[in-house]
């Protein structure tokens, strides 16, 4: 008897469910509106992604048996899918910046919509600064053989990739979809770079885990970075009342033709001159001239 | 004639299947008990933890379009689903503790149901514990706006919850299927957090790639962690017959409110005392009393 | 009326269609030959990989509930559907490879499949390289409880798998294909080791994220690495030209039973001798002896 | 030369799709109205009665291990769902019926919430009704063993259910999803029944393939069909300009307990009376009385 | 507000979910044991006859991609995991049987295990009766032209397939499952034959929808019917107290060589004797002697 | 111990596997040519045809969201891949047509190639040729009222889609794949009509289900069919050596305007004249003159 009790009830599942309803909405409620909103998705947003590598490069990313009269079908009606879904993806963040004020909900259907074509008309700048990022790889490593193998197998080309489409993104006014984009690289590559950082074309870097770049960090064209390189904040700006200030400019500069090895760290807003080469390891927190060549000193104990 | 035998028998599959069979059972032997057990799954496990994600937090790891009237349905179908799930999943791992007595077979399935339905009554201190976290992620992270932000894009949350999760498992006796969660948030993270470590509220690791935590590690409340951060063993004590002594307590222990910085390495039975700030980089194998504030020597060579 | 022009032209597909056109085809053309091959697809490559991991360790990676009867029939099958998308894997990675003359490409299809039976045949060799590595891995970790855990939970151990899935292939003359295993297991692992490296029996990596091994390395015996560890290269050589040089022996030789502790750089075609330990965070670029112990000096400043 | 235009293209793509816009827009244009209605569609409908048959017998057609605590949770949660995406469809069909003023699509999301609501208020009143619909199969086939038998493997009964909600769903006044729910039960088991008919409780149909019951049809309680029983209409009235007049009663009335065999057609608006059996392949356009018994003349020539 | 609330509220959930309660467990309860049981399922069963279809015929129902030395591990694997499923799906249905005992409860699964040793031990002779239906057709239709087309494109054979397969398990004691796989043939082709039916070898049922084949029906060798055809029963002997009298022999008997064309409807225990034809549309319902020739007389009326 | 062998040994696999292949070669043996063809598949057909009707019919059977901008790239993509996948599946058919040479299989590619594009041209008349089926579908049944719901609803209109492609394929030279659509549309609609009939424009079948429509049948315009009519062959003609005659014409003429009611049989070369009806059930084998109205004289027995 206490047996088919106990196989009917095995988990006080009403106990439980009660408990959990008490913590989201009394002792440990997260939910500052009175309403729920619906969130963007992930499960979307990577749909998304794969419609917009598949339109830059539709042969590495989108079908490999396309013909020169396929190939634009192909093109637009992935695209034509991915921008709906974006539009829709855009819509639901809005009402997660603190810029946009929900008075004007009504507008957000229009206003994702403004934002999703301007996105659209600057989608093949976006490709051209990709293709500056994957002849970078090709003259960066050796070990590199061709375009497509960079486009298949280099991490820190395909962190680069969704680098640039989220920082479009997050210029046109999309802050929470730029950064669930970078976040789904950084869990693909094991690069984070913020995307409010600004990185000028030929940008590479190699192995790639480990990387961090910075909301503020302004890099120059043709920078390349090894794995596990941080551009960090030194420390974080507070206000009279001790609350961290959000958005100052905390990051490093990088001007053009700075390599960084592995493991370097550079914090606060330093510059590094250009064709600067920062050794591997190195800890910076203060600016070096152009043409520096910066290496940790060694010392070793048998 | 030699090409049709060719086609038909292009692998000589016969002489490899019998070469991995003596491998398996001779040569190369790794199963040490004579009967087959069926192995935990990862990929029940990813949906248990789908399931229980969106048990505890349902608009945002579960459906976008819940209403007020459908959420608890929602929450306990979910539940009840993923425990049944993680009852039979936790039966399995019980065949690898050294500590079941496996003549003890035939309790198994009772055992399991057990800790299930003792995992399903602390559901509501972990979310308790994870808000902390997320609060603690909103307060430490200048560049964060909003808690679905941080729920959403934030990796070293991800991995604080996978941990909670992981670690009431630990507790509770199903150490396997503990670690087996830690190394799927490992995966997807970047960031190593050994389930029988403990770690108080309000934990938060930024940007998170390479934290590795080890199984002793203590951490106490407000701790606070960049990508990294190792939380090791200095060494690993042997017995007489030089075989490694297994759990012994050998990783960090911290006090409460402790920052450390990226790439900092923390090695060994070592307490950090509270409110210390140990920098960068910095290789740390001593105990640091209270309100510490630990750099790396700078030592750059032009 | 302009509604529904606006409607029905959200994005001017025409013209974005058109632009990424011109990028492809004029502005930022990455495709050198004249002619589209099809390229290796990733999704084939981890069905592949699902199936040689299956044939390999048929309970772990295959179907829990095998018995003695059926397992052979597993793995032959799991094995032939491999096999078979191999080669044709295999046959378009041979496109990539400069060694390969495009004249040749009828015999292509001939050539990949001799490839596949070639590398069938190393199966059972390839098994016993990781059954020394999983026992290494057992010895090797105190936190370790069995050979189950391991196969399920340890990411250094699934690189290693990948390594020596990839390296057989790499050596049999299919880089392309090699590489994209090495990248697949990086993206799961957060290690990244080059497949052209040359690794010794009882090869253990702990935690693991941000290990790099570099595409010259020869790791001897019983090597053990831990976390973000790196075997580099200090310099590219450059020809005449200033062009790198490609494929030149430039990375670390590690003789049997080295350790090298988290966050340990190793740069350079230099040799550290047998049974040495490498410290964590060690910056080397020159060869140490046999038996050496290598630590970093701790430079801490208050 | 000439190859190669050819491999890349081989099927005039560009004339082709001109050819088919040239179609739909002009030479054989079906659309009606000047702007595109997103339709209704078969896959969400064919997951929504997933979710209500679940909801109605929740063991047979939703989860077998369904236990006393989260059966409700279970049953909650996919009814939410299933009304959720139907409310969806229903607006969604609202455009099609001619009933419908379209100058009131500001209201159709509200109506179609509307009629969603009053579906769901009338579910148990269904059950109920299919329950009386099992019982009859269960006393009416001599092979039937069990219920559980006849909700899995009858036909029959799978279409009966299909037109039990596709029914209370034309009433409410959604006949376009009403007649695409019976055509996908039409699809399934054979049996065609028109959701405008009116039938009884202890409605069974046996076997069922070829059964059509047309719009106007109103059948008795405890009604039993066999296959390819026609009830259907014997001519179609036209208007004085020839154009078929629509909704007019053109078919047969049964009584209650009526019996009609395998092959029988019975058209036109004619009534049969209580008890009354009607043989196999009998061609009936005339009323008869109750307790009538009617059978076809057999004529064999050897 | 209220709109607030019509928006958390709209379907009334928690009343309609009580409702069903109510209506599965008092006013419309149709579970007649105390206990609920897990059901076969339908999604199982078709997974268990794709492989077993796989198995007896691998290059058309399997891969066609198989070789001569991959095809018995496709064969043995596929057996291996649809027997494994098919032994559980046995064990559940064994609860519905009303010759068990549900005190043997406890030896259901060695029960199943047995039968489905047994069902696999036929499997060489099934494939030899489905051949001989194959020949059938193909010599039996002038449409056909290759055996491939028929194990392909034939309705009346995947049907045949079908009842091998349900007839052997019904035979065996599986009376549940045999119905389950017949409707699931019949919701495919059309064709409705009982598993109890016992068929001789060489059957061929040609275009297939409507016939139906009753549970004591009896066929010879080489029968052939068209679409439509009824072997059913004349009337359903019922006791004394006017209850149906389940499983009494009631359905014809076909004696070898038999032709019976479309639409015929032959009913009753009666046997049609070797070698006799019957026309399209005949209503037969008394025995013939071998070699008749039934047709209907024609009465036509302009 | 013989528990243990039975766990492990549970179904004689190897003894089953080796008669199942015994049964392939020696006893049962249906392969005729030496080699395996790798077959048509049903999946890839399904797929073919489904990117077809969207092809055809973008709104109601691809995406129901498409724009004026987005339509022409979605029918180009969903063309590409269909036709692509259609050639392969063609080329696999050609080697099932006895009029092909299989010394001519090298050519087999082209001529599928060529027979795609064929196909592909004709696509904008064979939609025209729908289209006015559906408006025969929407003039000819009083319950119909939008183009939509006999779109979505019909399942004589999809069987009548179903038959011009596949009636396309035939007339070309790819008579297997024909057949092979034909009898999908079968086994959805209960429709079965052989891809060798010739149908005029505006051809209309209510209900479908049991209708048969032989392969020498000759349709004119405007034909109206109800369920379960067959136009079938009266008698097989047979060769001197009592060999089916495939080919030969053998079903029925019907002229324009010609409506068959439900359950009427015409069978052999016989020829029904303009304008005529044919009542349900009537059993008609001999030709009619033009406005011929022919029913089934009725005999009844009370």
């Amino acid at each position: 008897m206490t047996t088919k009790i106990y196989e009917n009830h095995p988990y006080q599942l009403p106990q439980v469910v009660a408990d959990l309803r008490k913590s989201r909405e009394e002792t440990h409620k997260i939910r500052h509106l009175g309403r729920v909103r619906e969130l963007p998705s992930r499960h979307a947003l990577e749909e998304i992604l794969g419609g917009i590598f598949a339109s830059l490069f539709p042969t590495h990313y989108g079908r490999s048996d396309l013909t020169d009269e396929s190939i634009d079908y192909f093109v637009g009606n992935a695209l034509g899918i991915a921008l709906n879904q974006l539009s829709e993806q855009i819509r639901r963040g809005l009402y997660f910046s603190s810029s946009n004020d929900l008075e004007q909900e009504a507008k957000f259907d229009a206003l994702a919509h403004d934002l999703t074509s301007q996105f659209a008309a600057e989608l093949s700048s976006i490709r051209a600064l990709i293709v500056s990022d994957i002849r970078a790889a090709l003259s960066g490593d050796p070990a590199a053989t061709s375009v497509s193998e960079i486009l298949l197998c280099y991490p820190g080309v395909s962190a680069a990739i969704h680098y640039r489409i989220a920082h479009a993104l997050y210029k046109l006014g999309s802050p929470l979809l730029a950064r669930f984009i970078s976040e789904i690289a950084h869990s693909k590559t094991g690069v984070d770079i913020h995307p409010g950082a600004q990185i000028g074309e030929g940008f590479f870097i190699d192995h790639g885990t480990g990387v961090v770049i910075g909301q503020t960090a302004i890099l120059g064209k043709n920078i390349r970075l090894y794995q596990a390189v941080t551009l960090g904040a030194k420390r974080f700006p507070e206000d009279d009342d001790g609350n961290l200030i959000k958005g100052a400019e905390r990051h490093p500069i990088l001007e053009d033709d700075v390599v960084i090895y592995a493991g370097a760290t550079v914090l606060g807003r330093i510059t590094i001159g250009a064709r600067s080469t920062i050794g591997g390891n190195v800890w910076l927190t203060k600016s070096v001239t152009s043409d520096s060549n910066i290496s940790q000193a060694q010392t070793l104990g048998h």
